[in-house]
C-alpha cells in the first residue's frame, strides 16, 4: 500500500477549503488514501511572524480576487464569508473527534464545515454552529459536543499543530507526500504530476 | 490585434527566471506579444514592507527546494547563484535601453542575463557581467555602457517601477494582461488558461 497524503489546513484558509474539495479526487486517481490534519495556523504564524495572506498590503486584494477566479474556474462555490477570519479550534476538534471513531464521516464532516463556511456564510468559530453542521450529516451532537471540549480532543489538536509545525508546515493548505512537501492550492497540479511519475 | 501581456520581473527573482523561459511559447500560442518590464523589486517592497522570499523564515526553505524541484518538472537548468540576491538596475538598465531600439533583442538580453545568474553563476549586478553578456549577444558594448549609465535610462528604470507598482504589482514574476493580474509562475496555467477561453 503506498504512503498516504498528509493533507493540513485551517478552516479559516480559503485556499485550504479549496483544496478540500480537490484533494480526496486527486488520492483516488494515484490510489492514495488522504490523512486529513486540521491545525491551527494562527500558532504557527505567531511562531513564524508571518501574516495572514488576506490581511498582508496588496497581496490581500489580489489574494482576495484571485479566491474568485479560482473557484469560477475549477467550478466551485465560494463566497468570502462576512465574518473573517474565525478561529477553527472548534471545527478542528470536531473533526479530530470524529476521526478517531471514523475517518471517512470526519473527512465529510471537514468538507461539511469548509462549505458551511465558505458556500453559506455560517460562522463555524461558534461551536453551535459547528454541531448544526454535524447533525446535518446525522452525527450524535451529544458525543460531538462533548467530545470537542474534553481534555483529551484539545491536546490533540495541540499535537497536531505541533507536529505539523515540526514537519514544516508554515501555511494552509500544505500536503507532505512521501516526505516531499507541496504548498498552496496552486501547487496541487504538481502533486499530481509526482504521484503520476513517482517523483521527479 | 489582441493587448500584450505585459511580464513584470526582477533580475533577483528565481521564479522570475523561469517565467522568463516560459511566457514566450505561452504568448505566442495565444498570438500575444510579451511586453518585458524590468522593475526594481527592492523598491516596491520598501513601500509594502515585504521581505524577499527567500529571506522568510521556512517559506524560504521550502522556496528554495521547490525552484529546484520547478527546474527539474519544466526541464529547465538552474543553480542558486552563489552571491545572492543582487541589484538588478544595471542589468535591468540594459534591457530598457535596447528596447528603444530592438523590443526583440532586448528580451534575448533579458533571458540571456536570466540565464548568466540563474544557471552559469555569473553575478549580473555588476555592470562588467552585464556587458559581457551583452557581448556575447553581439550588441554594440560601448553605446550600452553609455546608456546604461545615461540619466535618461536611470530615470525610465525609476519610472518603469513606479507604474508597475501603481498597477499593483508586488512580486516577480507578475504578469497583467486585459487588467487581469496573475502573480507568480505558479499562475502561467491560469493565465494559459485565461487567454484560451478569453477570460472566466
Amino acid at each position: 500500500m503506498a504512503t498516504p497524503i498528509d493533507f493540513y489546513f485551517d478552516f479559516s484558509s480559503p485556499y485550504g477549503y479549496f483544496a478540500a474539495e480537490l484533494i480526496e479526487g486527486l488520492a483516488v486517481k494515484h490510489g492514495r488514501e488522504v490523512h486529513w490534519h486540521p491545525v491551527l495556523l494562527g500558532v504557527i504564524f505567531k511562531a513564524t511572524g508571518a501574516i495572514p495572506l488576506l490581511l498582508v498590503p496588496l497581496k490581500g486584494d489580489y489574494a482576495k480576487h484571485d479566491l474568485k477566479r479560482f473557484a469560477r474556474l475549477h467550478d466551485l462555490p465560494f463566497a468570502m464569508p462576512s465574518n473573517f477570519p474565525i478561529a477553527g479550534q472548534h471545527a478542528s476538534r470536531a473533526v479530530l473527534h470524529v476521526q478517531q471513531q471514523d475517518p471517512q464521516l470526519a473527512t465529510q464532516l471537514a468538507q461539511a464545515l469548509y462549505r458551511a463556511f465558505f458556500v453559506n456564510d455560517q460562522n463555524i468559530g461558534e461551536s453551535e454552529v459547528v454541531l448544526q453542521v454535524a447533525h446535518a450529516l446525522g452525527l450524535n451532537t451529544e458525543d460531538l459536543a462533548a467530545g470537542m471540549h474534553s481534555e483529551a480532543v484539545k491536546n490533540m489538536l495541540r499535537d497536531e499543530t505541533a507536529a505539523a509545525q515540526a514537519r514544516g508546515v508554515f501555511g494552509s493548505p500544505f500536503v507532505i507526500v512521501d516526505d516531499e512537501p507541496f504548498w498552496g492550492v496552486d501547487h496541487l497540479p504538481m502533486l499530481d504530476e509526482w504521484l503520476k511519475r513517482g517523483g521527479f
